[in-house]
């Protein structure tokens, strides 16, 4: 029996959006470990006599550390064989999933990564909005605004001022104080999105500019888990016109 | 018959990568129209009649023009169905999908987008690369090299300068150019990495610090199409402290 670790990105949400390989990856394993940002469907993949095993994280209150995630792995690959780590979007996009491949690594597992749509791009594009267009955005940056420390992270002070799409995961509790760092910059008017639970049947969004987005947040009951996208590729969803309009009459 | 067209992201060219969704588009599909950088392979999940057609691009000598290929979207669509647009990667990152959709749309089509696994994030992946890792980058910002003005992107100038993952797409004639900007910048110490034909079976790539790519890069011929990474987590690579070892030892 080979002990042997797979990474598998499960995509952003929607069944679908996994890979042939990822599927191939599910069908051969012993074990999987997965998050609650993975579609839970996609256990059905699995052989009979597979353990499948809940690892998440609920709102800061962690069901398992790191460190006994890192220790399940391990303990479980050399049990078993087949451990499937099973993360939502792509397991190397902020998911620490290269710290379980390494410490893996380190005890003598074989690792695979096997990547998957990550929620970064696809989530925008499930409202049609590009992370690039030709002759509006050449660049798009993608960053966590929960750091380490708890504090908003530096990268964004530069991305504000920045030409680039600014993509933000694990931002919703940041909101206020992200907004008004753009209003800082002179960007209060930037076309914005915030997109809970994007790809699945339980999407909500709220589409404005970046002045009024605290509010609209609230009053749509906007929560974690969600990605924020600002910048003028924004305004490419067909409905931003409309919306956009919308808002400012009800503002009067 | 309903005229639509569905936008499918191949991957990075393993023939594996690609979403279940985007399998079932291709085999609904009575047209395909396809890149170089999709895997043809991935044609033989269509039905017998359809109608496979090559639009791509070979080295700035452009086979279709863009307005050509919206054009043949729309009267194929009229004409046949279903239209599957297959690029590689994802669509909507420097794919010229979204105006394809956009233009479809405009012309009464119905349209959806099936989002892909990025070459952007997954190239490097094949490498054991993550964009992100905590305590080392917090931020990954992703760039074509070159714009439609064929000068090197004002994003790059600032990128040099944030503490972002920087992932270069379509730059592997702008080596030069951007590995001295990183050295005006002092940051010729910075490790970096060149992927051609990443996720695929003739995959090749280079490891290293900035001062030396170029030269690294000639000497393993590494062309188009490639992607370039660069910051602190190229040294997360297995074999990075080995390589560039080996490289210094060389150099003397």
């Amino acid at each position: 029996m080979e002990s042997r670790l797979t990474l598998v990105g499960a995509g952003p949400g929607n069944g679908e959006l996994i890979t042939l390989k990822g599927i191939k990856a599910l069908q051969s394993a012993d074990v999987i470990l997965y998050d609650e940002l993975a579609n839970a469907e996609l256990l059905e993949y699995a052989p009979e006599h597979t353990l499948k095993m809940y690892v998440g994280k609920k709102s800061g209150d962690a069901a398992f550390s790191q460190d006994e995630i890192n220790g399940l792995i391990v303990r479980l690959a050399r049990k078993r064989g087949h451990v499937v780590r099973l993360k939502g979007g792509d397991s190397f996009v902020f998911g620490r999933g290269h710290e379980e491949m390494e410490y893996a690594r380190e005890h003598g597992i074989t690792v695979e990564n096997i990547p998957g749509v990550s929620s970064c791009i696809s989530v925008p594009a499930s409202l049609d909005i590009p992370v690039t267009r030709r002759g509006v955005s050449e660049s798009f940056w993608v960053i966590t605004a929960t750091t380490r420390s708890g504090e908003l992270s530096d990268d964004i002070r530069l991305a504000v001022q920045s030409k680039a799409t600014v993509v933000i995961l694990m931002g919703v509790n940041k909101l206020k104080e992200i907004c008004d760092l753009y209003k800082h910059f002179g960007r209060g008017y930037l076309p914005m999105a915030v997109i809970q639970n994007g790809t699945r049947p339980d999407e909500k969004s709220v589409i404005g500019q970046v002045w009024e987005m605290p509010h609209l947040v609230k009053e749509n009951n906007i929560g974690a888990p969600a990605i924020m996208i600002l910048g003028e590729v924004v305004a490419l969803n067909p409905s931003y016109a409309k919306e956009y309009l919308r808002n400012i009459y009800q503002e009067q």
